[in-house]
């Protein structure tokens, strides 16, 4: 059995597996080697998500009450929330506002559930991405008769600094999202499509980052089993060969 | 637990979370509702999946020693060969070549197979793809010093109504890839990138023929519970209401 990466996030991960997506393009990645598992939740924030921990990752797939089933966990869980934490508190997307001291507890909550289901597996924090206010402006989700944006820049930042504080509070890697993506001069255009959830560049700086940081824990696809032999390896005089246990 | 989709195929198959990739599209759209699975094997044709299908899939995820496990039967497996089969028996790729009978019993095999494992599971079959000579010459997998393309256009029309025909004896959907993608006029550049491999167009054809056959059986998001309340659900006055149990 291929062991399995967990995508576990609001809608920039829900929505990874559109044209260009970054868990798309990790599961294109492992294609012979790992199952990228789709665990996104449109809207979400970390206060629903520890709300939502048990039916996620639910017991039965767990390794917990049995030792011999240990093939049942996962290499890796990335954990990626925080831009609808930011969301400000009093404007048109209040309700999925999170004060961020509660934003770092519930992180650190997730990881400690995740760590203590999954001893050996790496959980990858993933920052929220920078917000363009702009495209925030012009791609409204609902009627905005303030006329004033729902998310900030400024948010953003403070929420991506906390998720990094705890991933170092955790020992656990983490993806800088935030200050990745404003390398590109052109991030608000070429990395966002509405301010906040990614177009293809911003995709391929997910990809690329998360793709980096496993490899930094040894999770790559070189260092994982084929389960059945790569073309390469079959003999073209007599490939059944390769098929003899 | 959410029920599977399993892709089983060759290098169409593998390669289906490319950029535009079917497969792709398949887990966006069944985000909320399904996984799908990705199980593509490079240069395989039916021979070789035959002896594959244990390890592919494997006894521990079955239903069949446990009646109370049955929610580990997939929903849907698609089988997509053929294409390597259809390689001419004198050509630089003979080795991958299979007999059309051989080739139509081996679909039934693995029919049969996955049929006795699961036997609620809707089996999928996928016919190869129209092979475009031309852009064969011009892409050929390795050094061709005869100047023959390695697979016809002929050979995999006869192996695309054999398909056809198993699915027909089995009494089992299919997408009938070959015809389906000549609907296109410029199918050979718009579906294809290298003669053989799916190009945008292409993806987008099995994608929407996929879907199409899976919904006459039943199997759409719509019809799929969802795990957790989608955003649309939420009460934004109270949000904690919708994840008590």
């Amino acid at each position: 059995m291929r062991p399995k990466i967990y995508l576990f996030g609001d809608s920039i991960t829900e929505g990874s597996f559109q044209e260009g997506g970054w868990g798309a393009s990790l599961t294109n990645h492992f294609a012979r080697t790992a199952d990228v598992v789709l665990r996104g939740y449109s809207g979400y924030n970390t206060r629903w998500a520890l709300k939502a921990l048990d039916t996620v990752f639910p017991a039965t797939e767990t390794s917990g009450d049995s030792g011999a089933n240990d093939n049942s966990s996962p290499i890796a869980v990335t954990v990626f929330f925080g831009a609808n934490d930011a969301c400000l508190p009093d404007r048109y997307a209040s309700f999925q506002h999170v004060p961020l001291q509660e934003y770092k507890q519930n992180l650190h909550s997730i990881v400690s559930f995740l760590k203590k289901k999954w001893p050996k597996t790496h959980v990858l924090l993933i920052t929220p991405p920078p917000i363009d206010e702009e495209g925030r402006l012009r791609h409204p989700f609902c009627k905005n008769p303030q006329g004033l944006v729902e998310r900030t820049y400024e948010a953003s930042g403070e929420y991506a600094r906390a998720c990094i504080s705890v991933a170092g509070e955790c020992g656990i890697p983490v993806v800088d999202l935030w200050n990745k993506m404003q390398q590109n001069p052109d991030w608000e255009n070429a990395c966002l499509s509405d301010g906040l959830h990614l177009a293809k560049s911003g995709n391929r700086v997910v990809f690329e980052e998360v793709i980096s940081k496993l490899k930094d824990v040894g999770v790559l696809p070189e260092a994982l089993p084929v389960d059945l032999p790569l073309l390469a390896d079959i003999d073209p005089n007599d490939p059944l060969k390769s098929f003899q246990k």
